[in-house]
């Protein structure tokens, strides 16, 4: 095992096992593994590791749809204080968005991937694709891709543009302000939604994946057209898109942050910002109470997702992180990204967990070692 | 490899690939294999090819449930016209089908499959399941089997004599009629929805499957009784009832048309009426405006399908095709029928395309080599 | 085959080949296999087996979940009398439980597992888990663990607790005390929801599974943590609350007979009450009128379960047994337990059927055997 392979930084007493399992991931997964891993426990962290070639600890990678975290906490704040209604409709906030047969569809009904505009006939070009105003603009005429009420489908690249919209026409504020105010910068959090140009210099592009052949085969197995509906909900009904891995690796992408998959991050900012959102940090209470990340939390959808063609349960604008790790208490909210990136809280036991990796890993979304590594860092909460 | 195992026909330029894949197909097939495939491009016929023993050109073949795309073409244009709204009650229509909890079940939840009266406690004769007046008076009194709104399955045999009361309630005309005037005449199309007497030399009985014995064991696994949902929606309910592959081997089910598994066409037909419903042919404008072909494939009803005992998703009337071959978009709309039948068109490519065999294919429904004719199919529209 | 491992008992005429396959599971179970089998016809009594050390045919044995099928009988009979209205909200019966959002949720939906209070926050203490109205209360307060309207889990040990207390509130008397006056006793069923002092002698300890190491990987691969909403659900997020298996062990379990999972019965007492249920059986009428019992059992929730984590169909308070066991007609209503029973009856064919096993079958739930069983005897009923 080589230097770089060996998983730097420092975990809490009781945490060790941690870092033995991500040494471990990390021997399985070749030399060239890049990723970090963050724990925090009753807003204290505990574990704080890295591992790979010109990864550090403070590096900034692409989170893809780890974004949505952030995005939905601002709108769970709003929540909280009133300012927005969850069984409001979103026209009622935003006229334009009624067009369609979508005039009664609710905040809660959109959070919950149920409103079926996943995207537009004509897909769109890379700097509409940056900027979640454009993108609202762009939806909010479109007919929705499934009866509303009667099926969900993940809104990939555009629900916090659509949620976003509600924020920005509420408060005056963008929803990528709202969260640099009261979320980002109240806790010097590494987690952008629009990366400064200062910060450049600690950012890694991402990789695409690396399938071998029989994984390969998998994902042509699976392949869909570029106007299916998971096309049009990856944009790939855009001619000559660029690939989702080339995403973040755009710098009009990072720049604007759009707040569904344009997120950077390390996995301390990930990991920092649940921490902040279930325990008292740095001397400020949490910032959500529990009877908000309950409703958050609290199930949605359930079944065929029919962007994903896969079995999904969705909260509010977070995943059910409870159903994919069941090892975890199902009050656990979070949102995981395309690359491999995973990030929750568990407000049961106080645990934050932040993981990122620069590689897209197979078969897409969250890592597959997030599952050895959420069980070590359980088990090791007790 | 003998003649008649060699596809016959023609093919336009570009699309040899697709002779190629069906005549590998037929190969693997074996001799007596004899299917139908054609697609129109544009409303042009780009591929009209035959193969096996007896099989031409315009031989008919029974298509099963692929009837009920051409039933609900009739319902959409309906809707086009204003004459018939989809979220109006079908009690409102139809008054006597409000008995037993039906009465708030709107024409939308009805063609979505969810209305829950997949068939009668008693099953019906053989006389009165060719004979859709009847099939819908018997239907009415009928309790739901699942409560409505809560699920949905697929009402394989009666659907088409349900929305075709709701046609002749509101047109005075039978569905088969409006059929007969809107779309089958001005295009001489070769898919009746009651086969005239002088077409009968035409038309090719279908044969019964010949699974090996190892597909014979996962069909035996899979195994339902005649009292079970399945059993009553496939009026295997009824005592000797006749087995589904005769269906259309009676002279009755041909003349009479019923509109959920009565039609008999040629692939022609199938094609030739998708191209007719979303492309200029012969001069004519579509029969669909495109805001109508985009309310029918709207997704409406996903997941367990409580008949079919499957994974299924339903537009409004129609399959949701692209979800099917998610290498189309999700704009495609058609309807498969159990022989193997396949038959759709795809607004986005301006494909249509129209697939018959004679003989039930394992495991029943649209025969699984519709899967690669359709990949070479879109391939070859590019 | 020692005569331990020989089915006891009688089958009447044409039943024999059920006595064959019950020995053939007998002997596949091995020497310590422990079960009873009983099935009617048209209310009389065709199968009457057991087999196994210290069974006999009138050995009493905790039935876990199959305890529902005798609470929700009673609600049955409840609608029926037009006491209770299936689509009249809860918290109008029982204001308390209209809490934190659960104010519309109808008696419909919470005897279709649609509340989302599939448990409390932290867990009951085995004396409040015994007793009803304690669930009752302790659930109240609780804000559901999915939004009511858009999912379903199984309410595996308070359900009867919740349907209990609007029995109670709207008749004044328990579940118990209703299932004891209007079914059990007029039968002498044992079947018992409440155990007398003078019944124990013949009560059989449950004794736990023994799974081999393989179906062990299983197990522990599926494993939930006991803060997740299955450990909720098993009230395994209370501090050492005792295992599942062990519930009808304790004397306060069997005494107040808690009517999601405490009901203790032969399969005698079983298969006797789904006989009355649906045939006149000493001298007396059918307790339910079809109209009824097709009420129950049509369809409510399909799909995933949120608890369970499996595909899962439910009726009103019953499970569509027609789903689990094809072979038998979509009117048959039931519900089986956690250590291997099954129970339930089969209208169209006049069929009800016990089945009891003292050992925890793996992988939990109706045992594996009653698929063979069940064949078994509805091919003897013809």
């Amino acid at each position: 095992m080589s230097v770089e392979n060996t998983p730097q930084g420092t975990v809490a007493a009781g945490f060790e096992p941690v870092r033995e399992e991500f040494a471990a991931v990390a021997a399985e997964e070749g030399n060239d593994y890049a990723a970090q891993l963050v724990a925090y426990l009753a807003g204290e962290r505990v574990v704080d590791l890295w591992v790979g070639p010109e990864v550090r600890g403070d590096s900034l990678i692409g989170v893809f749809s780890a974004t949505k975290g952030g995005a939905h906490l601002v709108v769970a704040l709003l929540v909280q204080d009133g300012v927005l209604d969850l069984d409001q409709r979103v026209s009622h906030y935003w006229p334009e968005f009624g067009a369609e047969g979508k005039q009664d569809i609710t905040l809660r009904e959109l959070l919950a991937h149920r409103a079926g505009v996943v995207g537009v006939d004509s897909g769109l070009p890379l700097d509409e694709l940056a900027d979640d105003r454009i993108i609202a603009e762009r939806i909010a005429p479109q007919r929705p891709y499934w009866r509303p009420g009667t099926a969900f489908g993940y809104h990939a690249l555009v629900i916090g543009a659509l949620t976003g919209e509600v924020v920005r026409r509420v408060t005056g504020q963008t929803l990528q302000e709202q969260f640099e105010a009261r979320v980002r910068a109240p806790y010097d959090l590494d987690f952008h939604l629009g990366l400064p140009e200062e910060h450049e210099p600690r950012f890694l592009t991402t990789l695409p994946m690396r399938p071998t052949p029989e994984q390969q085969a998998e994902l042509d197995a699976a392949a869909t057209g570029p106007e299916s509906l998971s096309g049009i909900a990856m944009n790939r009904n855009y001619p000559n898109a660029p690939e989702l891995p080339e995403l973040p690796n755009f710098r009009v992408v990072r720049e604007k942050g759009p707040a569904s998959v344009g997120g950077v991050a390390s996995a301390r900012g990930l990991a920092g910002m649940y921490a902040a959102a279930i325990s008292e940090v740095d001397g400020r209470p949490p910032l959500l109470k529990p009877d908000t990340a309950a409703a958050f939390v609290q199930v949605h959808s359930v079944g065929y997702d029919l962007v994903s063609r896969q079995h999904k349960v969705f909260g509010l604008g977070f995943a059910a992180i409870g159903d994919t790790y069941p090892i975890l208490s199902q009050a656990a909210f979070g949102h995981g990204g395309a690359a491999g990136s995973q990030a929750f809280a568990d407000p049961r036991t106080g645990l934050a967990y932040g993981f990122n990796r620069r590689r897209f890993a197979f078969p897409g979304g969250p890592a597959p070692e997030n599952e050895r590594l959420v069980k070590a860092v359980h088990a090791a909460v007790g």
